[in-house]
C-alpha cells in the first residue's frame, strides 16, 4: 500500500497524503518506472486551465510546483490526479506485479497516490491539452494496478482508454444485473451523460453488450451530438445541460421514453447530481464517474426528491476492466473513431 | 419539487440553490408549517462548534445569518441541513402530502431544501448543541417527505430517529441481498463505522434484524465502547480511530475473523473512506452515509487499493424508511437506551 512513503500527515494511505517520498530507491515490492507522459485527469486538467485563464505556461508552472511539492501530482482543489505510462526500469525482487525491465506500462491507479518526480520542468508541455509528455520517474507498490501496454494499439490511444476503463466495467456490471432480473418484456434503458466523451462512449458501448435494450447518450454540444451519431453507440442522443436537473430529466426520459433504469454520469462539470436523480426511475441506478461529483449534493438530492434511487461511487477498479475496455476499443469502430478524433483534436 | 422558490442561481433544484424565497404564501401543493424546532445535522453543526472555538452565541449568530441570508438552513461548508418539528398551519388545496391543520409533523427533507424563516433570532437556543428551539415557518412541497410525530414515542425522541431513518433502511436492505444471494455458510459480516450513534445504533439492528449473523460495531471512546456493549447491539464492540485506515481494516478484520461483507459509514468526521474500503472484503459494500464523505478520496482511494468494492452513497430517502426506524426504536430496548442517554445528554 506504500505507506513508508507517506510523508506527511501520518497514518495516511498515500492517496490521502499531502506530501510523499518519492526517491529512487525502491523498497523489494515496487517498481521504478521511466516516465514518458502523464495524463492528466479531466476534471483537474479544466480547473488549473480555467483558474489560469486559458495561460498554458501559468498551467504548467502550477503543475511542476504540485508535483515538486507534494511528490505526487495530485490537484489540491479537485483532489484528483490521472495517469502516466512509461518504461519498467527497475523490479523489486518481491514485486507481485510480474514487469520486467523495459515493458512500456501505463498505470491504471491514480497519480494522486503514486510517488513522481519530474526531471525536465515539463519543458516539453505547451500547457494546453491533458496530454503531458515528460521526463522522470514514478514509482508503483505492490497492490499498484498497471497494464502492459498493447503492441497492436497506438500508446496514447491506449492510454486514453485506461484511462477511463473502470467506466465501462462497472457500467457492464450494473446493466447485467438489471437485464438478468428483469421479469417483463421492457427494455433495460440506460443514459449515459457525456456520451461522446472517453468514459461516455465506452459506457455506452458496454451497455449495449450488456443487453441495454435501449440507450440514450447526453450532450452538450451540436458537434458532439454529431460525431456521437456518427458513431452509432446510442440509440438516441439528445442535446442537454447536464447542470440544468429538468432539462437534463426532460432530454433523457423523452428520448427513452420511460427515465432511464441505469443512468451513467461522466462528464467533469459540478451540478449535475440532480438531474442524473430524477432521469432516473424508481428503483434505478446513478453511476457516478465524474470526479466533480458532490457527495452532499447526490446525498441530499436524492432525499429531497424522495427518490428510490441506487446511488454508486464510480470505482476506477473492476476485475478485468482493462481487457474489456481495450476490447470494446477493437471490436467498436464507433468507439475508436471518437477517440482517433479526440487526439487528433489535442 | 419547489421551483418556483428558487431565487438564485435560476434553474437549480431548491437543495442546489444558493437563495430560496421562504414568503409566507404557499402554492395549491404546497403545506406551511409553525416550526418550534430545527434538528441540525451533526456535520453542519460539528464545522460550526468548531469555526467559532465552542462560543455559543458566535454558532447563533451564524445560524441566523446563514438562514437569512439563504432562506434555508444550509452550512455554506459542509452543504448539509438537518431537519425540524413543527405544526401544520395551512395545507394547499393541491398537496399530496395529506395532512391537517393542527397536525405535528417532522420533516423528513433535508432543511437544505426547506424554505424556512426563523422570527424569534432563536433567541432560546444557547448554541451549544444541534437540537434548536425556535419560532418561525417553513415550506413543504408536494414531493417533501415528513411524518406525523407518534403520539407514544417523546417527540424529541421521534425526530431524533426519523433524521437518520435513511441508513437504517438502506443497511437492510443491502444486508438481504447478501443474505439473500450467500451460497454457502458462512455468515454475512456486517462493520457498523460509529456504531453508538444515531444511524450507526439503528444500523446495527437493522442489519441483525436482516439477517446478518456476525456484526461488528466500531467505537472512537471506551465511554461509547461501554454504552454499545451494553446496548446488545453488536456481536463485538472494538476501539478504532477510523481515519487510520490501518487500524480501522485490522480492528474490523479481528473482530469479525474476515473482513465485512458490508461496511457501513456512520461518523461524521472526515477521512473515514480508506479505512472503510480496506475493512471490506472484495465483492463487499461500503456505504456511506456521513456528509463529510469525500467523492474523491472514496472513488480514488478503493482505485489506488485495487478494491473490488461496491460503495454506496447513503440515500436518504428509502420507502417505509420512517416506519422501520420507528420500529426499531419500539422493538429494540438497546437502541431506545442509547437514544434517550443522547437525549437527556444533549
Amino acid at each position: 500500500m506504500g505507506l513508508h512513503r507517506v510523508r506527511e500527515p501520518a497514518g495516511v494511505l498515500p492517496q490521502a497524503a499531502w506530501r510523499l517520498d518519492p526517491g529512487p530507491e525502491i523498497a523489494p515490492n515496487e517498481v521504478r518506472i521511466r516516465v514518458e507522459r502523464l495524463n492528466l485527469d479531466a476534471a483537474s486538467f479544466r480547473q488549473l486551465w480555467e483558474k489560469h485563464g486559458g495561460d498554458g505556461d501559468a498551467v504548467r508552472a502550477e503543475v511542476c510546483e504540485i508535483i515538486s511539492t507534494r511528490g505526487k501530482m495530485q490537484n489540491p482543489v479537485t483532489g484528483s490526479g490521472g495517469m502516466l505510462i512509461g518504461t519498467v526500469e527497475e523490479v523489486g525482487r518481491r514485486s507481485p506485479l510480474g514487469f520486467k525491465p523495459g515493458e512500456r506500462v501505463a498505470t491504471l491507479v491514480s497519480l494522486t497516490l503514486t510517488p513522481l518526480v519530474v526531471t525536465d520542468g515539463l519543458a516539453r508541455w505547451d500547457g494546453r491539452s491533458e496530454q503531458v509528455p515528460c521526463d522522470g520517474w514514478a514509482i508503483l507498490f505492490a497492490r499498484s494496478i498497471a497494464a502492459v501496454l498493447p503492441e497492436d494499439l497506438d500508446p496514447q490511444l491506449s492510454l486514453a482508454v485506461l484511462d477511463v476503463c473502470g467506466a465501462p466495467a462497472l457500467t457492464a456490471r450494473v446493466v447485467s444485473r438489471y437485464v438478468a432480473e428483469r421479469r417483463d418484456a421492457r427494455p433495460v434503458a440506460v443514459a449515459v451523460v457525456g456520451g461522446a466523451g472517453k468514459s461516455g462512449s465506452l459506457s455506452l458501448a458496454a451497455a449495449r453488450r450488456a443487453g441495454a435494450g435501449r440507450t440514450v447518450g447526453v450532450v452538450p454540444v451540436a458537434g458532439e451530438r454529431d460525431a456521437l451519431v456518427a458513431a452509432g453507440l446510442a440509440d438516441e442522443v439528445v442535446l442537454a445541460d447536464a447542470r440544468d436537473p429538468v432539462a437534463l430529466s426532460t432530454a433523457v426520459t423523452s428520448a427513452l421514453g420511460v427515465p432511464a433504469d441505469v443512468t451513467v454520469v461522466c462528464v467533469d462539470v459540478p451540478g449535475c447530481e440532480h438531474g442524473a436523480v430524477l432521469a432516473t426511475a424508481d428503483g434505478g441506478t446513478v453511476i457516478f464517474f465524474s470526479m466533480a461529483t458532490s457527495f452532499a449534493a447526490a446525498a441530499l438530492g436524492a432525499e429531497g426528491l424522495a427518490a428510490d434511487v441506487t446511488m454508486l461511487v464510480g470505482n476506477g477498479y473492476v476485475p478485468g476492466h482493462a481487457e474489456l475496455a481495450l476490447g470494446l476499443l477493437r471490436g467498436e469502430p464507433g468507439v475508436r473513431a471518437l477517440f482517433e478524433a479526440r487526439l487528433a483534436a489535442d
